[in-house]
């Protein structure tokens, strides 16, 4: 392809880099199809018009105004390759002109389910705690260890969210003849059932499993969603395993739910990311601590660079984006969530 | 039933006892059906001749002489609920009269493979260091803690010995679309495709595979069968899972492999249960110990009841026993192993 | 919910009705949430302003101008109840306000696949000419009658377009252990990965095949897409199942293929419906036909209704359709169809 | 190997031949491996003390009495490749000795369960009579001639005898979200349970489903099992299909039940084989007709070979036969069959 024709990209995916989510292979494809244009994602209004007026593609999410966005008339497509939808872009416009906004965070979900059934299996079976005795010299040996030990095999599971990560959790969990329900308010209960899962109530899910997984994005809506209330009526030693965002649960309230000895729990995110050192989490009996390493596997940033590919080889061919999520007009104001500051 | 109908069943499942193999629902059954007579173990010959005379089943695995044997015209079976096979009775007399030897340990087989998912996937995303760290206040958060961190999702994995144990973990190892591969001279390769597993030599399954789950039991032939040469060829950073028995695999050996980083290992046997305190692997790191913990779950123990009744209501109407697996007149000979002394 | 708070739905899903869509629950169901106007569908203008200015959905694909979908300012979506995109509305406007075009195609994605298998099976077994021979007293019996029959189990199977209808037969098949490519240029290789098949060119789809089935849309691209040249290449005794549309093939060439004895094919569409009475493909051995069938079954009919009533209930929540299919800015111009005039 | 030590193999498979029941690459590997004595199956008795004293396997199901069985005393399995088993020898001493004999006929199970798949589409689609009106000119296009059409998907299905056959057909029908039913008394639930699908009374199998299969082999207790009281317990319109041996149901009960229109029915075996020309099923409507053409396939026979070569390298190896399926003591008299004549 001649100079001329290759389409123009520009680059600004910071704090992410081209090559944390590009694969040496990818990366070249990327520069042999495309003319790439680096840019510092809080001035792309100092592109050019030149430039500007070229792009074809967006990769990254930089602040954007309605003036840039005039002077960028063949964008088609913004490729944010995060998770979240920052509130720094005028969305309507970019809807208006059927420019899509792509996000690639389905690259953590089979990461992310991989650890939340890792610590379903841990919570069930006191691992942690079996091989902390086996250093000291203090463990149980056979049954004696197992008194409050539970398979999932055979259980009743609930999942909050039924997203990609709920999917991917579905996944990992068909091999165990569980009874999985979830709970997704943004999706009919039909496509629920057609992935093999009971859609419920909220309160169906919290009262009848004996795992819970909350996999929901934090919304408008759902913020402290799961509270004191939610956490009692959970069966008692039930495992409750957090894996989306600290925001959706109260989380007291889930500290003192296992506290007392009510349920088991484990999660992957907290209120404040890194937690004080003083937080009574940190040393609690029955929770399981990860400290926000669920998704961030090299593995997965990887694949961004993948999907970015896939989708815009379709829009070079006008056809639509399909492995990319596309923001939706419906809720893209309701999607809260904090810019990343590291991967 | 008339009390004279009621089959007669010897029960002498010491160490174990009725109650820890039967539910209550279950047992109550079984004296519904049966007049059930309690038995010393050690002293089967010293029942009299009218109990000898009726008995139809055998619940235990007690020691048996001929000429006990002879006595027993009307035996049909000997439900050991156990894994194992003991040297304690005449099995040729057994097998050429069609008395079936029946044993119940695929109830371990389902918390054996969870487990054994657990400990790999442990091994892979890091787990137990991470929660310690994390209630020291050492933790890294995001990224930075998962530079060796992994995915079974996509790996090879290679299992050893695909009986029930490998079914079962091969069962909940299918939501991971991996690539596996199955040894297990035992078995036709036909048999394992069907099971949907590449059959593979010993030497494929241990240099190809990220990580090694070691199913098989111990016979005559495969003692030590897995040492310092076998634990060289497997690739570097791999795990291995050790399940079975220790007996299969040359312990120090596996400890030098984990010692020198070559690879990561988890354990549920030991060479002696229980280890001795100084034993070098309890502070190794990259070792997940677990003190013979996999299968001695309360729920397995009380499947065997329901097993039992299930093969000896078959049996009353002169039907081949199903789901118990019986002692095969090849291989009863080849299995060594040790009684059960706890559970 | 009072007269006025019930959102207002323009129904004009001719030459469909409300009845063979919905199901007497779903209708009622309809009616109780809906203020639910019966319109003409050559005549949407001719409502009035009242009604137009409160409308929030349509159901149907009435053909709408510029002017009247002005007088529609709360028009959120049009469930056009069928599988086609007439070219009879402005859908940049609908785009750029952001109306969904939403169609309800997928419901015959289950009975086209069933039929689709039992084609491929009745090719593979003979057994539409078994069964006349029988009649006839002419029936072979046993291996006799099987000289060419030949198992799904094992095979390899080509998938041409893989949108509802190619998941549904992937679905279908997934009890057969076959090996499934899938050729579709409007998806990323990787998704066709995640659902399970082999991404492939269209040659290789044609060549290494034992099955193949058709059941890509037309396009404005892909119209007599398979001609002689396709069939040469098939494998000889392969099987072509033909579900979409006829316009996907060069019929003539089709008929020549099987004629000559090359390849086996059965047909659910035909270039003229109803087929002229002398057509050669009527009495043409090694050919099942099948009178555009394989969809319209009441049982799909009905889930159309479902499928808009989950729809329309997520938009009153202000939340995107889920269920349906919608309408994309960049393909709507492609697809070809002509309406439906009967069922 | 040295030709003494190649150990012999009496071949004596007729009514079929090795060339039927191997692949050209599985005859070269019994020739390589073992010697083999081609015999008359009438007179095995007439081979000399010298190959009956060396003998380790017999392939075929040659009449064998006591004498013989002495003459052979390093006997260890007959491999009958057939289904059945003839009572033309000594079981008891057979199983007193621990002489396996085995039987292939699972190499029949996919054959049989994709026509019975084809069948029940077939006929919940009126597959056989659309294809002839439309050969006729007289085919109802779409909706119209779906009157009576219905889906497998969501339906109710019932299996009856739940062996090799049932398995097989249960895996056919994963795909399609089924409730699955079986009956099989000689079965334990958990089994079934374990295999996916619910164990149920034939009640309920009869009266609950949508597809009735029938893959039960005859017994001398299940003769005509299924009469005038079983089809009209059925659903009204549903299907029954019959893969396994005519003596299981009441065949003019059968026919009776489709001549009233209560059920339809499809069959590929029949009380007499060939049948009377004037039989009444051969022109019968709602009934789906086959000539024992189920299982006979080429492919399926050659995989005969493949088992008794897979089971006979276990047994050299002193290890049981795990490929075959090796006759009961307890069940071997009940096994009602016939001589096979053709294949």
């Amino acid at each position: 392809m001649t100079e001329m024709h290759r389409p123009l990209v520009i680059s600004a995916p910071a704090p992410r880099t081209l090559d944390l989510i590009f694969t040496p292979t990818a990366l070249a494809l990327l520069h042999r199809r495309y003319r790439v244009v680096e840019a510092d994602p809080e001035d792309i209004a100092g592109l050019g018009d030149e430039t500007l007026g070229e792009a074809r593609y967006i990769i990254g999410q930089p602040p954007l105004d309605e003036d840039t966005l005039q002077r960028l008339p063949r964008l088609r497509a913004i490729l944010n390759v995060e998770s979240n939808l920052l509130d720094n872009m005028p969305y309507e416009v970019l809807f208006r002109r059927g420019i899509h906004v792509l996000t690639t965070g389905q690259v953590f979900a089979e990461p992310v389910a991989e650890l939340g059934l890792a610590m379903a299996l841990n919570l069930a079976r006191g691992i942690v705690d079996a091989d902390l005795a086996f250093r000291d010299g203090r463990e149980l040996w056979g049954g004696e260890s197992n008194r409050s030990a539970r398979l999932l095999s055979g259980s009743e599971i609930g999942i909050i969210g039924f997203g990609d990560l709920g999917r991917a959790l579905n996944r990992v969990l068909s091999g165990f003849h569980a009874r999985i329900r979830a709970y997704d308010p943004w999706l009919p209960a039909s496509l629920l059932k057609d992935s093999g899962v009971e859609p419920a109530p909220l309160e169906t899910v919290l009262t009848q499993s004996d795992f819970v997984f909350v996999v929901a994005a934090v919304t408008s809506e759902n913020e402290g969603l799961l509270g004191a209330d939610a956490f009692a009526k959970m069966r008692r030693g039930a495992a409750f395993i957090l894996l989306s965002r600290a925001g959706v649960v109260d989380f007291d309230a889930l500290v003192a739910a296992v506290e007392r000895g009510h349920i088991l729990a484990a999660s992957d995110v907290f209120p404040e990311e890194p937690l004080p050192l003083d937080h009574e989490v940190r040393l609690l009996p029955g929770f399981l601590r990860s400290a926000h390493r669920a998704g961030a596997l090299d593995v997965a940033f990887r694949k961004m660079g993948d999907m970015v590919l896939e989708d815009m080889e379709l829009m070079d061919r006008d056809l639509p984006p399909m492995r990319c999520k596309r923001a939706e007009r419906e809720t893209v104001r309701r999607m809260r969530s904090r810019p990343v500051t590291v991967n």
